[in-house]
């Protein structure tokens, strides 16, 4: 497996385009409609949102999948499509604009969302500016950062990632993009991501993939602690690279599922990486634990703790919140068997053993901390239950791009 | 029932002192050590958290407590004593000192701390100071302020709230002393509250009121969705009204209640009010639930959402946030029948109506919504079930005081 260029462009079949049509109506200068095409009809698979609000495009995006194929993808920022009048009838006015230049069903296009909730969707300058859309797309890294920019919202910089393999021996390409960057957490199907792969897979074993994938990278990250109503992964897998169909378990399908998973892991670093105002990456690995569900559990808390999150921000080895997170995360656990260290490019430092504070060297502590990257590595001391999380410290720069998101 | 002057000394038979000994180094203006004594043995109760990270001080006083009776509370901020070396040891060995000094058993004397975790706490100079601490008890408004600052932490203003009522024929006083403000988090015990009361009440009914008011109070409030390793909420019942002794459900032990209800409501706002760099309270309401816990799963979601609590600090009707925050607490329910109002005493304004969003001033909102008080108005449309809960915006200042905390 190695990373390759050319994101949503990269494997065989796919274009893609990305330009401003107005959704965003405070600067003409971002882009804020994608389209993603295969040359061929895909097996697709697609996880969506928890939140029993669900925006209008993942009810039409649903109906449109329940066949397990499709050829393209519209997906527009700016406005969300959730909680806002004709919300359904404007997401099927999207998919129908795109179907009709493509010349394919409406059934075969997917649609999604993302910006503000609750107001009106401006669905006819995306319908004037489908034609363009359409006639722009490319094969081409320039495409696919094309279309990473058109799904941006706060994000600060575009998210996209691509591999190949050797599957079946034959060379597959996987690529994707995805965008955060606030209303992110875990216990969700995931924000939006678009992921391209010519692998020949089936609809059934490409839903199990993602699935299986999810659950241990988009679902393992956090912002906020706010999951969204429109968060959606979606993947394409239009089988150009010429393996033998995977229609089964086996060998074939767990080096797919590898190298989904290395995707997927990639770019959900990337979203909590860039989570709004983030200065830091946080990686919370919990080995030792009873079982993954009690190590995940545990991971998802402390990487979710507010006070641990700003302690982090403040370059503080305020170890003490990562064991208070631990401990209102709703597993039990024996808080006399932990141990706490921090870790980044500038060194390691132990600071709790068996759930007591250690003696440490705080300049040292100030420095690890003080890195872009940091791991809070908790060790439970209970079994052989592993688990690695993802999120990022809470800064002044987040309250700021909150606070007036809306006007 | 009415308001009364007096705090933690308005129950007759209390007497109180707040002092610096040292435990806080930064300030030596800073009170550190509180005491609170009956001039009688009392029937006393208390709930803890629920963090499977228990403070030491927790454990002590949950075995002095185990017959149901207390004389007096010591109580430091500064340092948590969790997590902690000998943090047991510590804990008798401050009960043993205002034991010594009252003149009662050890047992007699609860504990509580507030302050950094895991960090030994200096015990030495609280055994030191008890002495000058006891000397300055004193049953008057002054001994009670005293005692609500010696608890604080990095509240700015103090929590202290009394209230008599009749019950039985006699008056009964009834006062209480707390401390945020921040690591406040529903589904806990609740945080440091100290409450006395001149009614007769057995331990067993004064366990029971403490149960149920806490339930509708304290822990309906968020301020950073971190449940502390040290809540703690006690009461101490001296029985010195004279009201014949409550010792069955009926209406004296209903009017008791009450008047708990109305003090912990009271002190639980105060927290919520000055979380941690707060600028607003915000109070969510939620009426025509289908019951009380559907109700109470979906205020406690808004009042937790990151992302609302920005909008609120940005003066910003974002309610789809406040949909998206319901959709995701964990309750089913129909996003189709939800209708959303802010409220404050500069007026009323719909905002969203059976899920969908309405056109609305948007100058008139942010003058609603720059009040320090603000209400989201939540109506289900599904049944009859309410609740109210209590939390505060996220702030510039929240980031900055716990960026630095602990250094």
């Amino acid at each position: 497996m190695k990373q390759i260029p050319g994101g949503i462009c990269a494997a065989q079949g796919f274009r893609a385009a990305g330009v401003h049509v107005g959704v965003k109506t405070h600067n003409t200068q971002k882009k804020d409609v994608a389209l993603i095409v295969s040359d061929v009809d895909c097996a697709a698979a697609a996880v969506f949102t928890t939140n029993v609000v669900k925006a209008a495009p993942i009810h039409v995006t649903k109906a449109h999948l329940a066949d397990g194929t499709a050829r393209a993808v519209i997906c527009n920022s700016g406005n969300a499509n959730a909680c806002a009048p004709q919300g359904e009838e404007n997401a099927e006015r999207m998919c129908a604009a795109a179907a009709k230049a493509i010349g394919c069903a409406q059934e075969a296009v997917m649609v999604a969302s993302t910006g503000v909730i609750g107001q009106t969707i401006n669905v006819k300058v995306i319908e004037e500016g489908v034609p363009a859309l359409y006639a722009g797309l490319e094969r081409s890294d320039a495409a696919s950062d094309a279309a990473a920019h058109a799904i941006m919202t706060t994000d600060t910089v575009k998210k996209e990632v691509a591999f190949e393999a050797e599957i079946g021996g034959k060379t597959v390409r996987i690529g994707g993009i995805a965008k955060g960057s606030g209303m992110i957490h875990p216990n969700m199907g995931t924000m939006l991501c678009f992921i391209t792969t010519d692998c020949a897979i089936s609809a059934p074993m490409l839903d199990a993939a993602l699935h299986q994938v999810a659950r241990v990278s988009f679902n393992r990250i956090s912002v906020d602690g706010d999951t969204s109503t429109n968060d959606t992964c979606l993947v394409l897998a239009n089988g150009l690279a010429g393996n033998a169909p995977i229609t089964a378990p086996g060998g074939d399908f767990d080096a797919f599922a590898a190298v989904l998973t290395a995707l997927c892991t990639a770019l959900a670093r990337m979203m909590a990486k860039d989570g709004e105002g983030a200065k830091h990456l946080i990686t919370c690995t919990v080995t030792g634990a009873r079982d993954e569900g009690q190590a995940e559990t545990i991971g998802k808390s402390v990487i979710s703790s507010t006070l641990t999150k700003a302690a982090i921000f403040g370059c503080d080895a305020n170890w003490g919140r990562v064991l208070c997170a631990m401990g209102y995360s709703g597993e039990t656990f024996d808080p006399e068997r932990v141990d706490v260290a921090f870790r980044s490019a500038a060194g390691e430092i132990a600071v709790c053993e068996k759930g007591r504070g250690l003696a440490f060297d705080e300049d040292l502590a100030k420095k690890i901390l003080t890195e872009d990257e940091v791991v809070i590595a908790i060790a439970m001391g209970e079994g052989s239950g592993t688990c690695t999380c993802w999120g990022c410290d809470i800064t002044y720069d987040y309250i700021k791009i909150n606070g007036d998101y809306r006007t």
